[in-house]
């Protein structure tokens, strides 16, 4: 039997922040505007110029000149002439003079002379003239310049997610290629001799590698490219060598498997191998409290627990910020909320517990079978409940924390 | 001028339901498991196997038949001689006789004979022996065959989205190839004299087209490939000529502008020309009141406002559930959630109010500059707030309706 020193647990929290601690950028890279979604801005986003650039008309109307109808009524209505009748994009060349007006429809240039807008359902209309019968203030009904913007603002900050709102932005700059965090490249291999291809026949004793496309999928919602890794059997040489070319051939590795005290757990024994600073081997979670992260040269070794709802939640706790913090993003830490818990949680918590979850928006309760070593609930959840370490047990009606997986699905109902 | 009978405006659900009930769907395609993230189960994913399909272990430790347990206390430990060594894919040979055991790994198949496992933490071992100081019961610290799901059982129905879990199910039983709804090819038409590309300089009275990128980038959100389309300017031939040619490309079409009653706004007659069935054309919402969805032959053609952020919305509430239910799914709706509001918001809506807000998981606010036509806001913000039609303005503390666009990209706080 193998001798290991016992393992001091740390928090999660304390797991987390010695991962993101060591995370190093891995530079940037320039693409095209379209092809910016999901990636992380480099640089800070900047105004190239005042939104709106010129003032102009928020309506369809007339542009006159609001001391022109100074004193209109409605027994004492002031009439305009239309000199001049412009689309958004066109710039008038008329100048309004006295009781003079420009018909112009939403998002045109307000034309010279002019300093307010009188909305179509604001006239009576007849011919070239129209009457108003109340009296407009200068800057009534306008877009000014520079009101949402101005040239020069620093408008999104470096870090943040390019999400379609921040796209239009961009566009709006003229930003047609966009400096972001240069996406790693990821390592997946799956340890264990109980593994079989998606494609193989069961055997006794094996089980399909569920682990390795669970997180290749993990890695492509957050748009990040893998290479796939295969050791011939749990020999420990063997495995070895995967784990140098694999160093070599990516930026970070996720081994599944193999982090335990188990007979054949080699991953302990690799990371001396490579001189890798092991950050933490146990961590005071559930299930998944083997969870190794241990670092080789630049190298991030993520050692997730071959145990697929571990494997799921170490990625997403520990795996998910290092590599957002590699591309340089601010926002690391899955969005979190609290929900009122729909059904009872009687276990006693010694350790923080995840637990795969249904989220409704208001309420939520564990997705189904929750033993270890279960893959359907991962499956059947959008959510994980955090159950802090130290505690008792819940009941329904308790309030407790949501971390959110699966919002990309969105509800069945429309319910507003 | 052009004359338009005024439009009925529907509620915005109506409008939602108009646009679902009509919608096809545009069958199905089978892809690799790792290609399938982000697509929509065409078929129920059903078991094909037991999981787990044998009885195995947990835990580390050591197989026993549990009878042999009987009597063991602090005084009186029963002793145990193991008779293989097994980690998980192994299966043992052994038939276990009384007081014989197989040591064995988490995983790893229950031996023949034997109906219990003793954790190794509950044993004290010593060569090829070990003693224990309880009496276990049969099926103690087991994971049964078939506990978690049963061969034949339907895990996950034909419609839902396959995230990270459902692709770890799918290899758990073998599925190398998923069939999925077939992705729609999308159009993208903005159009208005007014746009320039991302690309160009400004000129007076233009602005860059940010409605198409933004458009695009929603769609990649998705996973759904797009065309653009591009009309030379504001002529009503050129355009209907392109809308022809994009349908004749596309499953659907999105236009940009053009909706209203502006004298350059065709869109309104291109849906005549084409014989078009105009689901709605006003809606009693804001920013958006124009957004219009048609129906010529089989295609959709949804008519988005010019205006950025009611370009947004629409996309968001009318082309994201036409486009799901396209592919078969039946999560059509955006994740939906209620917050505390953290500011007054005064302005009365007579029709429901669509504010680009920022979600903290508790609190919500909106992201700024929020007058019509603002892009910035769309930039800031994670979440629509949704304030129902017939209101007189809210306070901070009301409770609101939220929904949930931006949860991809998380928070920069732990806070765990």
């Amino acid at each position: 039997m193998k001798v290991e020193k016992t393992r001091t647990p740390v928090t999660v929290a304390e797991a987390v922040f010695r991962v993101t601690d060591r995370v190093c950028r891995t530079g940037t890279e320039r693409v095209p505007l379209h092809a910016s979604y999901g990636r992380i801005l480099a640089e800070p986003l900047t105004a190239t110029h005042d939104v709106p650039h010129f003032t102009r008309s928020p309506y369809d109307g007339y542009a006159i000149a609001s001391a022109d109808s100074a004193g209109a009524s409605g027994s004492s209505r002031v009439s305009f002439t239309v000199v001049d009748h412009i689309g958004a994009g066109e710039v008038s060349q008329a100048v309004i003079s006295r009781h003079e007006a420009v018909r112009l429809m939403t998002g045109a240039a307000l034309p010279a002379g002019a300093d307010a807008v009188v909305m179509f359902e604001q006239a009576v209309s007849e011919g070239q003239t129209f009457t108003i019968r109340k009296a407009f203030a200068p800057q009534e009904n306008l877009s000014l310049q520079g009101e949402d913007m101005l040239a020069g603002e620093m408008v999104i900050p470096a870090g943040r997610f390019i999400h379609p709102g921040v796209i239009a932005l961009l566009a709006t700059f003229g930003y047609a290629e966009v400096e972001t965090g240069r996406r790693p490249v990821v390592g997946i291999l799956s340890t264990g001799t109980e593994l079989l291809a998606v494609n193989s026949p069961l055997v006794p004793g094996k089980i399909r590698n569920s682990n390795g496309p669970m997180i290749a999928a993990q890695l492509a919602r957050m748009g990040i490219p893998y290479r796939m890794y295969d050791t011939e059997a749990d020999q420990l040489e063997d495995c070895l060598l995967t784990v140098r070319r694999a160093m070599a051939e990516t930026d970070c590795l996720i081994t599944t498997g193999g982090v335990s005290v188990g007979d054949y757990d080699y991953l302990p024994e690799i990371y001396k191998r490579l001189g890798a600073e092991v950050l933490f081997n146990k961590v005071a979670m559930r299930p998944g409290s083997v969870t190794t992260v241990a670092v080789a040269g630049d190298t991030f070794l993520f050692g997730l627990s071959g145990n697929p709802s571990a494997c799921f939640t170490g990625f997403e706790l520990f795996v998910r910020p290092a590599l957002l913090k590699m591309m340089g993003a601010d926002h690391l830490y899955l969005p979190r909320t609290t929900a009122v818990l729909a059904e009872d949680f009687a276990k006693a918590n010694p350790f923080t517990r995840f637990i795969r979850a249904v989220y409704d928006g208001t309420t939520v309760r564990p997705a189904g079978f929750n033993k270890s070593g279960a893959v359907s609930s991962i499956a059947r959840g959008n959510s994980l409940i955090v159950l802090p370490g130290g505690t008792r047990g819940y009941a329904s009606g308790d309030t407790v924390d949501v971390l959110l997986l699966g919002t990309e699905e969105g509800t069945d109902e429309w319910g507003l």
